[in-house]
């Protein structure tokens, strides 16, 4: 992974950080990386995520979803950090095993979904933790049900994803189901590189020993100091950037296969940064797609916006045809390629001469081992910005109210009483 | 359509809006609609979009798709406003035809697409105003030279969307294409309802005058107060609440099938609002999925930001199987219509127990009138938030200087200083 800050900096943008700033800066990141090597070496709630290029077993992976290893289809029963990470490697790595996520409870699109799968063929990896995951236990009740009225015995399709205890751990016992634990202190937005996100991507055929020796690529290079780790170096300029009126951080690619990446990060972001007032609103982009959508606003508009632009050194190419059409024939002397990297560093530019901060990251391929440091440095990146924040990144407590709220309205027993506070939801209609 | 604003005043959060300010602002709604309407009357640029619902010609457009109506596949070649409303269009509504979006020149993406396409049943929608996008007339280059490799005639199977004049035009006549005129006055980001987004949707078989029907609900009920019209209480509201602070607007559609559409107000927003250094941030997010993604961002993160909740009224439905897991036994007695409604009420009351300000919109249902009103419903909000700005809604100034700069680099004839500067570009690398 390489990163170029460049752009960053006060001599360029508005906000910036001046390279004075950032030597002083350097002095916080090496307290913050000794915390963090301090968590690592002691496996401390989610500081164990940034060991998991050491501790995930892909060898242990790959046996136990070998029962399914034939599939043509993959559904990944999840939602949240139980799906993003799988979702994203299924993205950006070709496969021969279609893959969908069923990550919502949208009954008109499960409903489709299952009556397009060839079910005999497909697979399923369910996937929750807690094993209680409303979401994701309401779907898999609903898949299961397919199952039995397509007459397919859904225990040999399936593979759970669960911690040490749980109902979907008593349901995987009781049916015998091959199931992978997932790892102690390891959240889920930071489980990508274990058996969270692994499972799936064994059973599509992916190289998981490339994707973790990607990992292992960005972990080897964490040290001391911003100027020595590209993943510290990235972390630590968001972390400028935003104590400096940057509160939005938009992340565009430029790869079509790394657009679910940008949700992934998107979570990543706002879980793990966004507490006590405090975090960057992590936006979703594509390039060169959302030139054409967003770029008027984040090079005309406020202030309060960098962009990170994510690209693959190499692509397999294709050349753009000759053609006829006048005043189009520029295009003909070029590739896709060529033009898809033209449009990056024009569109960086073009920030750049509006004196908007910007950041470039570069992985050299999209393949495994190149996913594997984009994943694993987003991850550090988002620990150090954490440490120099000084927030909790690893828990999310403001998300439990609104389950509570959901599990009353829907009659679970015990006392809910954030459900009263819908029922009392202030009206002002306008029809 | 219908709006509630409860949960932006400023007696549930912060920011909010006090409901005497809603009445002053009130005033400026009515003077706003006047100057809309006269921009309507005289069908200036822009303005001329909301007569769509009045001036678009569905039986046209069927006649002129006549040719591909037979089609298996379809492709949409075009990149923003050009493709973003079809594309919504195609991921809301049910079609025998399967629809797929070349909005970027990513080579590898290109490649598997047309690798996969059975070409000879696919119909080709080709749409560029001026017919000069560079990369939708790439893409088209490349999609024609695939047809012809496969022994194809793409002339029989591709229908152009294009302004009066251009290579585009040329091209079309030169090969006596179906061509559709992309009417005056009509940007591209206001243009779903004319033969930009409708064009495709006809060759989908989608009840174009439906769309239209939804379009005109949604026209007639504007008038000068805001408490009169759905449109206008969310585009002055989403005002109010950004010139409270809340410079973030995260639109969380509880719909798969209007995932795309949140996509599309981004586009509609940014490059409408985003310029003499105002404009909320768009941010597109999905519920119930979402809610384990950005949810802790938003009610415990900075007080910036606002939520739009959107949901259909009715779903088609499906019931939860009843399970013998411990703990999950509420599940069964619901439906997952019924857990995301649930989920949708909670978050939506999550936020307002934090204070933070959200706003609801709701269709009758995902379907074409549905998505008529939902669409023209967010163009005349947004048009109404730009007078209320004071801001040129229609133009994108922002985005030229990376075009010249791209064109530039791949060696175009002209002046193109911009390219210059890409290479001049601030340096600090850590890898």
């Amino acid at each position: 992974m390489y990163v170029d800050l460049g752009n960053a900096l006060s001599s360029v943008a508005s906000p910036g950080v001046s390279r004075e700033s950032l030597d002083r800066l350097d002095e916080d990141v090496a307290v913050a990386h000794e915390r963090i090597e301090r968590g690592r070496a002691n496996a401390e709630h989610g500081y164990a995520a940034l060991n998991l290029p050491g501790t995930a077993d892909p060898d242990a992976i790959k046996a136990t979803v070998e029962p399914v290893a034939d599939a043509e289809a993959l559904v990944i029963v999840g939602i949240g950090g139980s799906a993003l990470g799988a979702a994203t490697l299924a993205d950006a790595l070709d496969s021969e095993v279609d893959t969908y996520v069923l990550d919502n409870v949208d009954p008109e699109h499960t409903t489709a979904l299952l009556d397009d799968l060839p079910l005999s063929e497909t697979a399923i990896n369910v996937v929750s933790r807690s094993g209680t995951t409303a979401e994701t236990l309401a779907n898999f009740l609903v898949v299961r049900e397919a199952f039995e009225t397509a007459g397919v015995d859904w225990t040999e399709r399936t593979v759970v994803t669960t911690g040490e205890a749980g109902p979907l751990r008593d349901l995987a016992q009781k049916h015998d189901l091959p199931v992978l634990k997932v790892p102690d202190g390891v959240p889920g937005r930071f489980s990508v590189l274990s058996t969270v996100g692994l499972a799936a991507a064994a059973i599509r055929g992916d190289d998981l020993d490339a994707l973790l020796q990607g990992g292992r690529d960005v972990a080897e290079s964490l040290s001391g100091s911003l100027f020595e780790a590209p993943a510290y170096a990235y972390g630590a300029t968001t972390y400028a950037l935003d104590t400096r009126g940057a509160s939005v951080n938009a992340m565009m690619p430029y790869a079509e296969g790394l657009e679910t990446y940008a949700e992934w990060y998107a979570q990543l972001w706002a879980e793990s940064l966004g507490k006590d007032g405090l975090g960057q609103t992590p936006v979703r982009a594509l390039g060169a797609t959302d030139q054409h959508s967003q770029l008027q606003l984040y090079r005309a508009g406020p202030r309060n916006t960098m962009a990170t632009f994510v690209r693959p050194r190499e692509r397999i190419d294709r050349a753009i045809p000759a053609t006829d059409v006048d005043g189009l024939s520029y295009l003909g002397d070029a590739t896709l390629g060529e033009l898809l990297d033209a449009e990056f560093e024009a569109t960086e530019a073009s920030l750049a001469a509006a004196g908007r901060p910007n950041v470039r990251i570069e992985i050299e391929r999209v393949d495994e081992r190149g996913l594997g440091q984009l994943l694993y440095g987003l991850e550090a990146a988002c620990v150090l910005a954490g440490e120099l924040h000084g927030v909790d990144t690893f828990v999310q407590p403001a998300v439990e109210w609104g389950k509570n709220a959901a599990r009353g309205l829907l009659g679970a027993e015990g006392k809910f009483e954030e459900a009263r506070a819908v029922e009392e939801k202030t009206r002002l209609r306008v029809e």
